[in-house]
């Protein structure tokens, strides 16, 4: 059997990038093309396809990053809102602001760099901890006066060890009748059920005489669960195959996706690692995947 | 078959909020079971199991309300940045500026809502274009500077009617030898892949003759579809059984997800689809869910 998967460019950093003047280079896998030889888990040989057929390096034109730096709207202290989000999860991982030289150096050295107000100077994230937010691509909004640095963290990026810094729900201190109610990171719907997964297991390890429940059921049968993912897997494809009506395809991948993610609990493994795999499988060009390959 | 699932709230939004004086009351199940019968698509049966056994609703207390607006540090202008965040995909919609009127508002209200510096006025997104983002939860970070509004968006965020406001790519437009380079969504990886699957789709459709794909293979041949999404799952399982590395269960996980967002693609179905059933189901009532399955 051979994949071949022919993928655009899902933007990746460059791991040296600082470089002479006024010329910053970085690679730009345009198009990539995978071969997957069928030796399960084994081998997956990438190669990129670029449009020049060539080992292409794009080189980073100083006056045009000049334009985009003017094309912020800078407020009145030289300042734009500059979030953080994790490239794999979508969490966003801290708020800062930039000024001019702060987002210039983000772009050149990709890693994400604000400007610290207390302090009145730049500071990039992780110079301390050495949990550097590895940038892939900066946006800017339609205002041009908020940017996103879209990356991937080394480790937790909250000063306090948290992953991100916001981890203080409104709603549960509301809620609580105690002042010390537990902290929970800001988590979207997947992150959400993954965390909930990963506590009905502690509760399965804990309170094995505890309510029952289907998670902890699968938890505790890896031949249930087996053949729950198998099941779900095959009324998936049916929905396809009999032209059912799109809200049951989405109600079994949601089945699909939730069992699966039990296996993924049992395994140790997170959603974001399996993100990052499909990542890197589509941005890399086949020498650094082979390479990456070659050091695991 | 039975399928009783015991799930942790994940925050959901009450649809009528505002309400008289010092008291807000919101739902609030703190525990839902779901069983589901296994007529394939057809029926979920889901009922709340709250720790009082009743509707239980819970009453935001004005004082306290009150007590987390004082928390805030608020800047020298009376502002706090606020992120609008969709929590399903993570995307992130908007980014604006919070007083104390405003967050109070979005809190008691559930519609994001932001202070215009320009107008010098409260404005609720999608008081205009009826595209409001419906806040499921209010995160504070740990500075307690910066509030994310996570919530699910009834449309385009965006004045321009994009998805979002952040369609200006910087590496874009470094690398782009025009001016005018096509916008493109800030997206993490899953759905920048959701998005190269759609572009496949569109150049199997307009270029049946151009280069071909495994992605394109795909979309264009149901049989094989169904046979690498059962393969996949198959290979998934193994690594369970098998006790393989965790390694390998990622990697058999990213190539399930990926063969399932191709399936998903042939019937129209987006990942944000598939999390808001994944969200509902483990966030709604029993009532409320049958109930929003009687009208669809």
């Amino acid at each position: 059997m051979e994949v071949a998967a022919s993928f655009a460019r899902l933007s990746s950093p460059s791991p040296a990038l600082f470089s002479v003047m006024n010329c910053v280079k970085h690679s730009n896998p345009n198009r990539i093309k995978l071969s997957f030889s069928n030796s399960r888990c084994a081998s997956i040989c990438a190669f990129a396809e670029r449009s020049s057929g060539s080992n292409t390096e794009v080189f980073l034109d100083h006056a045009k990053v000049e334009t985009i730096l003017d094309s912020v709207k800078w407020d009145s202290k030289g300042l734009a809102v500059a979030i953080a989000q994790n490239i794999d999860t979508g969490s966003i991982l801290m708020q800062g602001f930039a000024n001019r030289d702060a987002l210039e150096k983000t772009i050149v050295s990709r890693k994400a760099t604000f400007y610290s107000r207390s302090r009145s100077s730049l500071w990039t994230k992780g110079e301390t901890s050495m949990n550097f937010i590895n940038v892939h691509d900066v946006y800017l909004d339609c205002d041009r006066d908020s940017i996103i640095y879209l990356g991937k963290p080394d480790g937790p990026t909250c000063h306090t060890g948290a992953e991100t810094c916001y981890y203080t729900s409104v709603y549960d201190v509301l809620e609580s009748s105690k002042e010390g109610k537990e902290e929970r990171l800001a988590k979207t719907t997947l992150y959400s059920l993954e965390a909930t997964i990963s506590k009905r297991k502690v509760e399965a390890e804990t309170l094995p005489n505890g309510k029952p429940s289907w998670t902890k059921k699968l938890l505790l049968d890896q031949e249930l669960l087996g053949s729950k993912v198998r099941e779900e897997a095959g009324e998936l494809i049916q929905t396809l195959l009999d032209n059912e009506d799109k809200g049951c395809t989405a109600s079994e991948m949601a089945d699909l996706l939730y069992h699966s993610m039990v296996l993924l609990n049992l395994k140790d493994v997170s959603i974001e690692e399996v993100l990052e795999v499909l990542r890197k499988r589509f941005s890399q060009s086949g020498l650094e995947e082979k390479n990456s390959r070659k050091k695991t």
